[in-house]
């Protein structure tokens, strides 16, 4: 935790926030040792972010002067990042890292070769997801919180959501044996979808394709999903 | 397991391999439901790769044909990475990103913010290093095992392994805040050094630069070192 993220229940008016929560609390006693009169990196959600003052430590709050709080969060990475939705444990890293990257819009998708049971893990519960994109900004000392959306049929999201995401994007699918090799440094906004663990079955590129995205890949090794997403992204960075 | 890998020990001779090890044949019963005369994608480690056939399967011993294998590896990265050691879970994790990404050459060194304790782990037995390692060539697609070095002091790894090591490469040192953003598709030799959680100290950071590294970075953002592992390899490659 780089950062302490302040949501918005956290703050009582401008200059004032009240943090209850245990993990933060356990957070504050057990690495920062905190004690009133410290000062700490603090950020609002959605908000400014710099130093603020423990006005008051006690066991089950914590008073922070977030007054002084001028500094814009660092500039977010211009990829809607389209995944199929991986396992369990694989979505909450994977989440955290494309948070930690910088990606602010994240859409989860069905594909033939995403188990059906995932949709129903409790990791897919809002608060679940809230809790490693936070991770994600407190690592990466980032106060923009992304959005994560669920598209549980492939054809609906092929059909009828991507033509109005592309308007405005370039898209790319990554996909082994694509002829393309991914983009470096795109400045441009940018649509990213990556695959499941096993890939795309054919159709679904040909769609996707069909739909405006562009194959690309990443060279001849294959990577677990959350190793493609964090390397797509950097690449893409 | 993109690729079932075999040791030195399960070869026969030139033409046949066995496998007996709980955890391939349990792959091959469950995920691939191997039978007699299946192909699947092999590789022999530190050898070539392609497709072999099971000549018999049985429940403590699978008998391949390895006559047909002829495809070489994928490239390896020509980056030799020195790795603050990381805790435990991040070092298999890392180990496993780095050589799924074809890192052939790995320095795991100690710094001043790398706890003591990570050097006592059961993660560092030669075995579980070696588990790792399979993982991410199983996973890549990749034969040529890569090479682990431990380096429990910083100074005589800075002064006198690292001056021979940047005799033939580039060598880069990624920290927060380095003048220079990490370069993209290097193709010669380099040398990377990433620290641990909670960045190197400044003394170590000097030692380094002095050594003959340049300084780089990946942005404002602070990633964990797994994500930063990745995300710095792919940059590079």
């Amino acid at each position: 935790m780089n950062l302490i993220l302040l949501s918005p229940e956290d703050l009582e008016n401008g200059r004032l926030a009240r943090v209850r929560d245990p993990r933060r609390l356990a957070h504050l006693r057990d690495v920062h040792r905190a004690r009133a009169g410290d000062t700490l990196t603090l950020g609002v959600e959605n908000g400014l972010l710099g130093r603020g003052t423990l006005l008051e430590y006690h066991n089950d709050e914590a008073l922070f002067d977030i007054s002084g709080l001028e500094e814009a969060p660092p500039p977010a990475l211009p990829v809607h990042l389209v995944l199929a939705l991986p396992r369990p444990r694989m979505l909450a890293r994977s989440l955290e890292h494309a948070t930690a990257l910088g990606v602010k819009s994240l859409t989860l998708l069905n594909t033939r070769r995403v188990e059906k049971s995932y949709w129903q893990s409790p990791e897919l519960d809002a608060e679940k997801i809230r809790h490693h994109l936070v991770l994600g900004l407190e690592q990466a000392r980032d106060t923009q919180m992304p959005e994560v959306t669920l598209a549980k049929g492939f054809r609906p999201f092929v059909e009828d959501r991507l033509p109005e995401l592309l308007a405005s994007r370039r898209g790319l699918v990554a996909h082994p044996g694509m002829p393309a090799a991914c983009p470096r440094g795109v400045n441009e906004p940018t649509l990213l979808v990556v695959g499941p663990e096993g890939g795309f079955i054919p159709w679904e590129v040909d769609k996707l394709l069909e739909a405006g995205c562009q194959g690309v890949h990443l060279g001849p090794r294959i990577l677990r999903v959350e190793t493609a997403v964090t390397a797509l992204l950097s690449r893409l960075a």
